[in-house]
């Protein structure tokens, strides 16, 4: 009988190491997952656009009021700008966090480059732009600009683009070489870049002015050509109105050869001609605009609005120029995100703590989730994709 | 000691079975594999693009010769046409074959609805497409044709688009109510439609013709404007030159509103401005191209060539309208992929067998990786595009 418990005793130690070991997230791929930041909570829920299901809540995120995030390369990574500094790396597969630095002081979005290899973060507080190592978080360059920096983007070439606020400058940085980033700068751009954006295809960059009308434009298949003025009228104008939220310039869509923009302060969507950059149409709309985003096959734009009109969608069919369906998914609605193909897509309704995900064709509810105070949206797919 | 053998034993076959139970691949993700189709040896290699490695050989694929494959919307599951008529499902996590059907006698393209749930390929033997679930394989749809199929094509709203080479015709399925198709034809659009292509936004679906010269477009926005005629000096023209090889229109590129596309029998790229569909400008190239194709930013466009011309690649640079550069990678460069946001691409060296990586800015060799006969290479972010 002592036999017994000599050698029953050590078999239970060794069945529990060995079913810890086996234990853990079961094989699956990356290229249908998503994050939507939950900003009240410091979280992030993982979620899948093939069964329209939460996957897992990843905590610990810190102060996630105007987060962004981009993918790695091979979708596996999630990587997390916080409003505080903090640069997260989530693991999409095990739904833990990979690295976690605070890069920063007061951190505003990020950007990751053309190969996956380095993660850049714009800066507020102490301003500047920092670059990191994708695979470890360590700092590879930091790049002073004794600015608020803002607008950063990606760009073809292993660039990043983005906007001195307190300069009036547009910089880009050449990361072919890590250890020597080459910096070429385009001064007196306009007053206090606020936000930028680049075309899908990397093209051009631009820039919203917050202390004059305009927009700064940049082709980056021609930067001897420098920075022209486009959009004289674009902006806040001569009489000033109220701006209950400045648009968000990652938000403009490129559709059938014509850009769509939010217009500042006004109920409208701007329609410009790509060729010429002159504004060519104007879209009534239901209030001031936020995010202004086409259908990845540019045959809609889904428009969502500042308060006190954030309960309303609308959608515009771009064909025609007008609006074709108005919807009410509830108050707060902060942000939209598109399945890769256009199929569907996913709102946050963050005064409901709910999700809202749209087939886009029918234009009709397919299913509701409940998410914590949700806000940005963004899926895998994201990696694959210049600008995102 | 008898008691030592008696709990020893058991012992140890538990361990054995929990070793079992644990192996298997590890988890990774999705979104920077490929497949290489090897066509001699009904095989494919799994290869990983931020690596640059094989991970894997895939075998019993059946007959390869002018193999595609489409990918699932979760970016796991490789869909594999062969000549033979095989639909083979291939886990790219686990390196197997999780299904395979002969659903016809000899089948040359296939394609994947918006939604990922539906897998079509179009035959030669005996004619029609065939649409199949694309989790099971089960057969979901048979649309008899009386013609061979070619051009086969997903396009937005659930709908795949393909030719009739033996009637003439173009179809175009709506599979949004998989029970029933519904089915828009569109007759006399040409004599022999042998391949088709559709827009990176999914609008404008293009027939080559074989009987005629000229093209025939489909703009999916406008059903109801019907079929037109385009490029009507495009094709093989009235001296009828030797074609070595049609060119394939899946290789045409669209960049900075233009079409590039190959022409047929003569040294020439030809550049058709997509808002006129009017031939602008012709490109002298080294041979007959096969493949023209757009890096993902639109600033290249790299060609290969039909035999005896097919150990040269070329690149064109897009603002310029001419070839930058001249490679020679070796004989029997058959097929090239760039990666998702085209700072690489892979080229299949097939009579070297080997594949070649490029940097696609320096346009400078990076690494070389033995194949057996390499043809076609497809990375899973084609799950992510429409038409692809």
């Amino acid at each position: 009988m002592r036999s017994l418990k000599i050698h029953w005793v050590p078999l239970a130690i060794v069945l529990a190491v060995f079913v810890a070991a086996c234990s853990g997230p079961e094989l699956r791929a990356t290229g249908d997952l998503g994050l939507v930041i939950e900003r009240a909570d410091s979280s992030a829920l993982i979620i899948d656009t093939s069964a329209r299901t939460r996957l897992a809540r990843v905590t610990g995120l810190g102060d996630l009021s105007h987060a962004s995030v981009v993918y790695s390369r091979d979708e596996r990574f999630a990587y997390v700008f916080g409003r505080d500094g903090g640069l997260t790396k989530v693991d999409m597969l095990t739904a833990t966090i990979a690295n976690r630095v605070i890069q920063g002081g007061n951190s505003i979005g990020g950007a990751i480059s053309q190969d996956g290899a380095l993660v850049a973060v714009s800066n507020y507080e102490p301003g500047g732009v920092k670059i990191f190592d994708s695979g470890t978080l360590d700092l590879v360059a930091d790049i002073q600009a004794d600015s608020k920096t803002v607008g950063l983007v990606d760009a073809p070439g292993r660039r990043f683009v983005f906007g001195l606020y307190d300069k009036g400058e547009i910089w880009v940085v050449d990361m072919s070489d890590r250890a020597n980033p080459q910096i070429t700068k385009f001064k007196n751009v306009g007053d206090q870049p606020y936000d930028g954006l680049i075309t899908p295809d990397g093209r051009y960059y631009l820039a919203g002015l917050f202390g004059e009308d305009g927009m700064a434009l940049l082709d980056l298949w021609n930067l001897e050509g420098g920075v022209r003025r486009i959009l004289g009228d674009y902006g806040k104008g001569q009489e000033k109105l109220p701006v209950y939220k400045m648009p968000h310039l990652e938000g403009w869509a490129i559709a059938d050869g014509h850009a769509f923009v939010p217009a500042v302060g006004r109920h409208q969507v701007l329609v410009v001609d790509m060729a010429t950059w002159l504004q060519v149409a104007t879209i009534p709309v239901y209030g001031q605009p936020v995010f202004v985003m086409a259908r990845p096959d540019g045959r809609q734009v889904w428009v969502n609005f500042a308060v006190p009109n954030n309960g309303t969608v609308q959608v515009i069919d771009v064909p025609q120029l007008k609006i074709v369906k108005t919807l009410t998914p509830g108050k707060g609605v902060l942000h939209m995100e598109f399945t890769p193909r256009g199929e569907e897509v996913w709102l946050s309704v963050r005064d409901l703590d709910k999700l809202v995900i749209y087939d886009t064709q029918k234009i009709e509810v397919l299913k509701e989730l409940p998410a914590l105070k949700p806000s940005g949206i963004f899926f895998t797919a994201r990696a694959h994709r210049i600008g995102l």
